[in-house]
C-alpha cells in the first residue's frame, strides 16, 4: 500500500509527563517544535499536556488523532516504568511491540563505551512499535517512531530537548516534507504603544475585513499591544501581502505603531537616540528604577543613556534633582509641577539632550481621594521645551509601575519621531501643544 | 436546587488564545493556577491550549467537561471579536447571554476616569452568561464566570495574569473551598540564595533520603534556588511533617536559606531593614536600575529605601557618587576600588544606614582579556565598614544583570542576619572579614 500523500493541515502537539502538570515546568519543547513547523509551512492548531498514566495517554491520543492530520508527541519514551507513550500508542492502534536485537546490542555497546553495564530496565528501549518507522536518536538511547494510521501521522519523540530537536531535524523533517501543504505560511508582528486594546481593535477592524484570507491575532498588555498576522505562502508572495497589510495597519493606527517583529519600545527609543547622536537621563520616583532598567536592557544603551536619579524620598528629590522644596509642599510629590521639575533637574544634572521623569502612587498604600493609587505624572524635558502626561490606572503595584515606564518611553519616542518627521517635511505646520 | 457538594477530584486547565499556539508564548498562567490549586488541596490532571475559534473552544470545553470535575479556562473574555470564550461556553451549555446595564455604567465610568470614551466594542464585556455566578474583576474590565453544569464546575477567567490572579484569590477560592477534597495535599517552598544548584543538591540529598514518602523538586535560577516539597493531607498532620523537613533543610544548607513560600530576596531584605529601623541606598552601573527596581517591587519599600544613583557614565560616577577621577583612571570603572567608592558615595549622599553598589560588564560589548564580559564587582558600605564581592559569570546580558542584583541583595541580607545573630548571642566570636 503506498503512503498517503494528502497535505497535513491540522497539527497538534501532546506533551507527556507528570512533571509538566506541576507548578514550575512548562512544555517549552512545544515552542521549539512550533517554530520548526512554521518554518516548514505547518501551522499548530492545538496543544495538550497529560501525565504518565497509560489510560490518560491513550485517551489523549485518540482525541487528538480524531481531529488532526499530524500529532507530535514528546516524552514518555524513556526506560523507566513511568514511560508509557510507546505502549499507549501501540495499544490504541492495535499494534504489537517487538524487541529488536540489533538495538539491544547497540544499547549495550553505548553503555559499555561510557563505562557502565546496561541496566535490565533499558531493554524496554529496544521494543519497536509494529509497522512504525523507527526515528534514530543521535543524542540518546530512546528511538522515536513515525506511525501512519490511515491518512493520519503520529510521531513519538523523547522529551529531552536536545534529543527531540535533533530527531525533528534529522529524521522527522525529511519524512514530513512530501506532505507539507505547498501553500505554507509567513508571519509578521506589528507593535502599538499607549492605546487601549479596544481603541486599536476599532481602528484595525477595516483592515481585518479588507484581508479575509489572513489570520489576525491581537495580544494586549497595558500600553503595549501586539498585532500578529499570518499569510499563506509561498514566502515571496506572502511577504508582499504582509507588507501591504502592515502599511494598512500603520495608516489606520498612525504613529502609535512603534515597531515590528522583535522591536521593543526601549530598543526603538535607544535606536532613535543613537541615530540622532542624542542622549537621555531620567529621574524616577514610583517606577523605582524600572524605566532605567528597561532602557539599559538594550545592548549598547550606554552610548545614549547617561544615568538616572532614583529619588525615592522627598529629600532626594530636592537635593539630587533640585526640585524646589516649596513646590513639593504646595503640590505634593505626585504632581505636574514636581514631575516637570524632576525631568528638568535630571536633564541639568546629567547634561543630557532629554530627561524623563516618573512620579506617582504605585500602592498598595499612599493613595487618597484626590490622588488615588494609580495616579501617575510623567514629564519630558527637551531642548525644545517640556511635555507632561497624567493618568490614573486603577491596578496593582506591578502594573502601575510597568504602565508608567511604557508611557514614559512612548512620550520620548513620539517626541523623537515628530522631530524626524518635521525634518523630513519642513513645511509641516500645526505643532502639538508642549 | 441546592449546589452540588461532591469533592472536585479531576481538574483541568484550558488556555484560550491564538498567541499561545505561536513560537514565543507559553501558557504561564497555568503554573500560577496549579500552585494555588495545590495550596488549596487540588491536583491538576490535564492541560490544553486552543486558539480563538469558537468551534474549537466549544469542542475543547465539551471534551474537558466530560472527563473532569473542575475545568478552569483562561483567556478570550476581552472586548474584541477574537474573544469567544464566554460565547462558546454559553452555546455549549445552552445558556443565553444577558447584557447587564450596571456593568455598562461602570465600564463607561472606568474609561472616563482614564480620559477615554468607551468604545462601542466594550459593551460585549457587560454580557453575562445566564445562570452563572459572576466573578468580579478587581483589576480589569472583563468579569469572569463560575458555571455549574450538573456536578461539574466550569470557571472562565481573563488571560491577563494580574486580573486572573486576583480573581482566583478573591472570587474563585471561597466558592471552591466547600468542594475541595478533605484528603488534599500540602506544599511548602524553601528558598536558597548564592549557591550553585549542584552544591545545594549535594547538601539536601540526605534529607531526600530521610523522607521517602515526600515529593521533592528543585528549581534553579542563577543564585536563586527553590526547593519544593509536597506531603499528602490532611493539612494538620502534613504541616507537622513539612515543618520537620524544612528544619532539616535549614540545618543542612545553613543561612543560604533566605525564605519560604512567597518570600523573595528583596522582600526579606526590606523586612529586615524595616524591623531594624534602618535605611538603604544604592549606586548602580551595569545593573542599570534593576537592583532598585527589585527593591521597590516590594510594597512599603519607601520606608527603608531612600533612592539610588544610576551612574551609567563615568562622569556621573565622579559627579554624583564622588568616585575619585584618578581612581577611575587607575583601576577602571569595573574594579574593587570603584565599587567601594560607589557604595561609599551613595551612602554619603543619601545618608542611609547601608548602600549597595554594582559595577560590571554586562555585554555583549565592552569585555577584554583582563575583564571579560560577566566580570562584576559588588560592594556594601555600612556603619561597620565595607564588604566587596567579585565574580565572573560567562553568560548573557540579562543573566549577568539579574545575577548581579541577586548577589548584591544577598550580601546585604547576610550582613543584616549576622548582626541579628550577634545581637542574640553577644558571646559569639570569630567575625568574618569585612
Amino acid at each position: 500500500m503506498p503512503s498517503p500523500t494528502s497535505p497535513l493541515r491540522r497539527v497538534a502537539i501532546l506533551a507527556v509527563g507528570q512533571e509538566l502538570l506541576g507548578t514550575d515546568r512548562l512544555d517549552t519543547n512545544s515552542l521549539w517544535i512550533t517554530e520548526r513547523l512554521e518554518e516548514w509551512g505547518l501551522l499548530l492548531h492545538e496543544k495538550q499536556v497529560c501525565g504518565d498514566d497509560q489510560a490518560d495517554i491513550e485517551d489523549r491520543l485518540a482525541d487528538l488523532l480524531a481531529r488532526h492530520d499530524l500529532v507530535l508527541v514528546t516524552g514518555g519514551l524513556g526506560p523507566t516504568a513511568d514511560d508509557r507513550t510507546k505502549e499507549s500508542a501501540a495499544a490504541l492502534l492495535g499494534r504489537g511491540l517487538i524487541r529488536d536485537e540489533a538495538i539491544v546490542a547497540s544499547l549495550k555497546e553505548r553503555f559499555r563505551r561510557r563505562g557502565y553495564e546496561m541496566p535490565e530496565i533499558n531493554l524496554k528501549q529496544a521494543d519497536l512499535v509494529e509497522g512504525a518507522v523507527v526515528l534514530r536518536n543521535s543524542r540518546g538511547t530512546a528511538p522515536g517512531f513515525l506511525i501512519e494510521a490511515g491518512e493520519k501521522v503520529l510521531i513519538l519523540m523523547p522529551g529531552v530537548p536536545v534529543e527531540m530537536q535533533s530527531m525533528m531535524v534529522e529524521e522527522v523533517r525529511p519524512r514530513l516534507a512530501p506532505r507539507v501543504p505547498s501553500d505554507g505560511i509567513v508571519r509578521r508582528t506589528v507593535r502599538v504603544a499607549s492605546l487601549p486594546e479596544s481603541a486599536v481593535e476599532a481602528k484595525v477592524k477595516p483592515v481585518y475585513q479588507k484581508w479575509p484570507g489572513v489570520t489576525f491575532t491581537i495580544l494586549a498588555a497595558p500600553g503595549d499591544i501586539v498585532l500578529r498576522f499570518t499569510a499563506p505562502g509561498p514566502a515571496s508572495s506572502a511577504m508582499v501581502l504582509l507588507d501591504s497589510i502592515e502599511r494598512d495597519f500603520r495608516e489606520s493606527i498612525g504613529d502609535a505603531v512603534y515597531g515590528r517583529d522583535d522591536d521593543s519600545l526601549e530598543s526603538v527609543v535607544v535606536g532613535l537616540l543613537r541615530s540622532r547622536g542624542e542622549s537621555l537621563a531620567a529621574a524616577e520616583s514610583c517606577s523605582g528604577g524600572l524605566l532605567s532598567k528597561r532602557i539599559t536592557d538594550v545592548p549598547g544603551a550606554s552610548r545614549v543613556f547617561l544615568g538616572s536619579l532614583i529619588t525615592y524620598s522627598n529629600e532626594s528629590k530636592v537635593r539630587d534633582a533640585t526640585v524646589p522644596a516649596e513646590e513639593l509642599e504646595a503640590h505634593g510629590a505626585v504632581s505636574r509641577e514636581v514631575a516637570l521639575s524632576l525631568a528638568r533637574g535630571a536633564r541639568a544634572r546629567f547634561g543630557s539632550t532629554y530627561a524623563l521623569s516618573v512620579t506617582g502612587i504605585a500602592g498598595p498604600d499612599g493613595g487618597s481621594d484626590q490622588k488615588p493609587v494609580g495616579t501617575v505624572h510623567i514629564a519630558l524635558a527637551s531642548p525644545r521645551g517640556e511635555r507632561h502626561i497624567e493618568f490614573s490606572l486603577p491596578s496593582d503595584r506591578a502594573m502601575i509601575r510597568s504602565y508608567s515606564a511604557t508611557i514614559a518611553l512612548d512620550l520620548l519616542r513620539k517626541e523623537l519621531l515628530r522631530l524626524d518627521l518635521s525634518r523630513e517635511r519642513p513645511d509641516r505646520s500645526g505643532q502639538e501643544g508642549m
